[in-house]
């Protein structure tokens, strides 16, 4: 009756090596209307189309998408995949289902359960718990929750109305879901107290306990101190044993929002730099960040085996039936805020499976080596300065200051210029498709640029050396008439 | 250094379509101990796999696994994947980014908003807002963060604490994700206000109102209506426009959650089901549903447009730059709750585009219509009996009862044999690979099978006779001393 599509799906691995192949730019930069307008007829979905239309179309639409897989893609701390975890992918995606019982998913729940305990292993939480959540802002979401249903477990039928007043701990660096999280929980942004960081992005440990002192003696409930493992921008570690010191002291529920950060504890040279995050309450971990599994999978562990199912557990009748035929310990799907859940487990566990503790470590060590290239190369070349020269994370951070700025009085009025001159030349490096690199300003510092570096595809530093060289040519490029 | 994995990938086509072959068993069901042994070597990370051990693996892992592909699954209320729904997630998995800022994602943002104002005209609400959530959950924990913060804007940055007592108002048969968001957001489950059902597990209109009346006369603030239009169980459908007129009345936000039953919209013939959803303040859909997209895709709408951003920004300096060289209205990632998001709006857009509303219409007519010709097999055949005979959603609810059970007092006692009989004979057609199927109790209905349709693949009425010949077979093994 209507096409069935089966032999559309034998083009997509085609389709995918043709747009995706090394000839192919990193992007080919179109303004939003212009884009619409060049694919209006493609996008349009009034009417049904053959297969060699829709084949077309898409491969127009994936020209002007960009190409993650990329070296040259340094956007976001995401980037190429891993092949393993994009295989792992496309089978779970095939396999259409969802981890929630054991009687749909009996494969994917031990892949679930094993790989959580093998991470909970590295993460020194062995007898701890885990789930896979739908990115690390849920994630947020999660132990938010679990530190209050542990404090408070009437909140979960009493809500928060009588509940004492409850504040949270964040550095100034920290990731911004900790404002949306606690604007949905009901604790209101005004309650996250947030922590000054030294010049290199770490929270500073004595206002953390100055601020928990003030807010305790105004009678207020600290509810959670978030620490980061990897600061978005700088890539900040926070002194998490200085943390958890603090914490312990005060009796407050810690977290680490290791998403970026996490994947050091894949290697045994660079793990110490996590010391004390297995003191931690909770940790997030997102291995698709740097460790390139295909978006999304995000990990959400915790010390404190069966709060998750107690804080979450809603015990619907249709779907968690005491009286089904097997051992229903297995259906784990309660634990989770969402009912539907993907099988994000099994991408990862493809690349844990093909590569070990130490191919993943080798991978690790490699990101490391190759940033701390990139920071030498930075702090030796003319017109490049960095933002800090401490290397925690594969972040480097840096301004480009142009041959006409340099040597003049670095005055507000400079540093306003510095300020515009950042975003001109990151449009200068997107337009000519050399290099696409996220800029940022933080706390007092102007628009500067962040080179992140991930597991895949490898970066050699050569490579390195031409990102450089792009951001120099195109740094060159700018006058302050473009500003 | 490390195997690169890409000749791996090239052998994913192959594995799935053999694993998933028209020969292959639904189920080769192992208990979860049994089955952790017998895959305790291919589960196995600790050391590194060569490509052809993953490979076998991998296999092996499939071979136990759900195939979710066959008619013959009926055990949730999503099934196979349409193959450009597939298709389009596979293209998305391997141009790993997120729906988040236009520079990363360009085509698939104007894809995004494509769609959404597509769905928003066909519910009715052509000037609303939209987005992608991961399921049906977090679309119920979005519908009250909307409703809430409309009616408290303060709530963002104060907190639940000093706003009035809110209430929530469901029915019996809702999704018991209202009560999960309810605790997470800090109303509290004790302020879910549960109303009554009718014989056909619609909400009863009086009731509600009656509860509103009572609930504002205690001095609460009565803060979202949650509609359900395709109950989990019965697949029910409320009575829209009653609802809207109630929610009308007394100025109350007034949710759908359709995320089964929205895709009735699809069809010219029984979108006019849905009547009064045009009127809703909110609407959540999930196509990962009937529709046969991949999980994960599901779609919550609002009629209010801005208030999704107003509600959820956070302005993330490193992320949402205002700086930037391009037109960044089109950045659309600040009215999530996510940070990183998956593009789940591109695998909808291909089976849109592929098929149109037309070929979408014909199929939801046909997955109606094999729902009723599954109504009337079950209600002229011996030993079945349904549990309602209005057909709302493609949902057919019944018992089967085995010929030993027939013409006795139907007394207490007799139901709570049937109550284990439908578990056991949904145990023997599993371990028999004849049929996966839901069963439930409800309300006072001891456990029933609940079969239900999908859009894929594409099932035909001597599959449904051979489905209830199935349940006849395993019912007549069942005896009394197996319960």
């Amino acid at each position: 009756m209507e096409p069935n599509g089966h032999s559309f799906l034998d083009k997509v691995i085609g389709i995918v090596k043709e747009e995706t192949a090394d000839h192919v730019p990193l992007i080919d930069f179109k303004h939003p209307k212009e884009l619409e307008e060049l694919l209006s007829d493609d996008l349009d979905i009034s009417k049904p189309t053959s297969d060699c239309e829709l084949e077309r179309s898409v491969r127009k639409m994936l020209q002007y998408s960009v190409k993650t897989n990329k070296t040259t893609f340094r956007n976001q701390l995401y980037g190429g995949t891993d092949p393993y975890g994009l295989a792992g992918s496309w089978i779970a995606e095939a396999f259409n289902t969802s981890q929630y019982t054991f009687e749909v998913a009996p494969v994917f729940t031990l892949v679930e359960m094993k790989i959580i305990k093998h991470i909970l292993k590295l993460f020194g939480i062995p007898d701890g718990d885990g789930i896979f959540s739908p990115g690390g802002s849920i994630s947020m979401l999660y132990a938010l929750v679990a530190a209050r249903f542990k404090a408070f477990p009437e909140i979960k039928a009493k809500g928060m109305r009588n509940l004492p007043e409850m504040v949270i701990f964040s550095s100034t660096d920290s990731h911004y879901s900790i404002m949306k999280a606690a604007h949905w929980l009901g604790f209101g942004t005004d309650n996250v107290r947030i922590i000054r960081t030294n010049d290199f992005g770490q929270m500073v440990i004595d206002e953390l306990e100055a601020t928990i002192q003030k807010e305790l003696a105004l009678g207020r409930y600290p509810v959670l101190v978030n620490a980061t493992a990897g600061t978005t921008v700088l890539g900040a570690i926070d002194d998490l044993d200085a943390v958890a010191d603090v914490c312990e002291k005060y009796g407050i529920w810690m977290h680490v929002d290791a998403c970026w950060g996490g994947s050091l504890i894949l290697s045994s040279k660079f793990k110490n730099k996590l010391k004390g995050i297995e003191r931690a309450n909770s940790i997030s971990w997102n291995p698709h960040k740097m460790m390139g599994v295909p978006l999304q999978c995000s990990a959400f562990l915790l010390r404190d085996r069966g709060l998750l199912h107690e804080a979450n557990a809603a015990a619907a009748q249709y779907l968690f039936q005491q009286d089904k035929f097997y051992d229903v310990r297995y259906d784990t799907g309660d634990k989770s805020v969402q009912c539907g859940r993907k099988i994000d487990a099994f991408k990862l566990w493809m690349i844990w499976k093909a590569r070990s503790d130490t191919g993943l470590g080798k991978l690790t060590d490699h990101v490391m080596e190759i940033a701390e290239f990139c920071l030498g190369a930075v702090a030796r070349k003319d017109g490049f300065r960095l933002v800090t020269e401490c290397l925690q994370c594969p972040n480097v951070c840096f301004w480009y200051i142009p041959k006409f700025m340099r040597n003049a009085d670095e005055d507000d009025k400079w540093w306003d210029t510095m300020h515009k001159i950042t975003p001109k030349i990151k449009e200068l490096l997107t337009i000519n498709s050399r290099l696409m690199v996220a800029y940022s300003p933080l706390r007092h510092h102007k628009n500067f640029f962040r080179l992140a570096f991930t597991f895949h595809p490898i970066v050699e530093e050569r490579e390195v050396l031409d990102m450089l060289q792009s951001i120099e040519d195109c740094g060159e490029m700018v006058t302050l008439s473009m500003l």
